[in-house]
């Protein structure tokens, strides 16, 4: 206990680091398989032996676990292909959607909590908002730097074409979660292909 | 009581319908702005002035509530264009992608429970894995009796298609209602025009 000269001095904020890191994985786990209205502070408490009371000296309130876990799915989303920087746009948005078919749990929580944000005075609507907005923006830039190289087919407006490739992809999830063989990667690359005029093929025209 | 010959011998059980469908318009009120899981029996029993033991005497379980919401908006989305026959696969679907812009409570309804449907054990699950089964179905068969007039363009996977537009259509709808800006039909617009030659186009073979 009075061990001053190893790292163990700096327990007692380690262990509340790593007791934050245990609530957070907890109410991820709860609020994918119930909801964020359907999952209770309880339901957390239980999984990290802790009565609510305690619990609420992490976070403060419901709300504020939403905000961590949304964070916490961010960062995980970040270590796939996506968050690796990329070479090519297509190849980048397919290699996600592959990578994603090991992360189901991550998958189920973004779709349940994406369905609740429609519902009123839910504490989670503007993360979505805002995400669906940044992502919109990001992918529209993309294609028109696409645009630019020539490798954009004729006719396709860069804005909506983002806003379709975030749909379609929030939309394939969905019967991919409820349907394993539904093949999200392929469906994604045929609408890519559809928009986009690959890397190693002449431009057209027409 | 004894009045055998006129048609108030049908009051009770006109009584009793009216009675249900009042209940199934407060839960689909309850689940569109709550979600199944966060919306109660009490708010329900609450909006149409009943108690809940009365309640349970209509619908034996809430699940059996979420049974009744679901056909319902079954019946409403059936009397849009998609409900009412059709000429041209891609104009219905246009169509009614416009005519979902005008029954926001229905997309709502419809966008949480189906986030919801991938939780664990939701009773509506079932229903929303034989919805999206029978789309890519009846999509599906769509797509290839227009491949067999000419009309589906080069290299379009009926299947994945039809997985594509059911997928595009659930995303798109969630984009729109967190941003109304979002033009829904002109999306799934762009998307049918790329995988289908219009009708009085005249078939390309490459």
């Amino acid at each position: 206990m009075s061990n001053v000269d190893t790292p163990r001095r700096r327990g007692p904020y380690a262990k509340s680091a790593e007791r934050r890191r245990s609530i957070v994985d907890a109410a991820f786990e709860v609020f994918a398989s119930r909801g964020y209205r359907g999952g209770s502070l309880q339901d957390v408490a239980d999984r990290v032996g802790l009565s609510q009371t305690s619990l609420l000296h992490y976070f403060p309130s419901k709300r504020d676990l939403l905000v961590a876990v949304l964070n916490k799915r961010d960062a995980e989303a970040d270590t796939g292909p996506i968050g690796q920087g990329h070479v090519d746009f297509e190849t980048t948005l397919v290699e996600q959607a592959r990578y994603n078919e090991g992360i189901p749990g991550l998958i189920e929580l973004y779709s349940v909590l994406c369905g609740e944000a429609v519902t009123t005075d839910y504490p989670g609507r503007d993360y979505f908002v805002a995400r669906f907005a940044r992502l919109r923006e990001e992918y529209s830039a993309e294609l028109i730097q696409l645009r630019e190289q020539g490798r954009l087919r004729p006719g396709v407006d860069p804005e909506r074409a983002a806003s379709s490739i975030v749909a379609l992809w929030d939309g394939i999830q969905l019967q991919w979660l409820l349907d394993p063989n539904v093949d999200m990667a392929a469906c994604l690359k045929d609408f890519l292909d559809s928009i986009i005029v690959p890397a190693d093929a002449t431009p057209t025209a027409s």
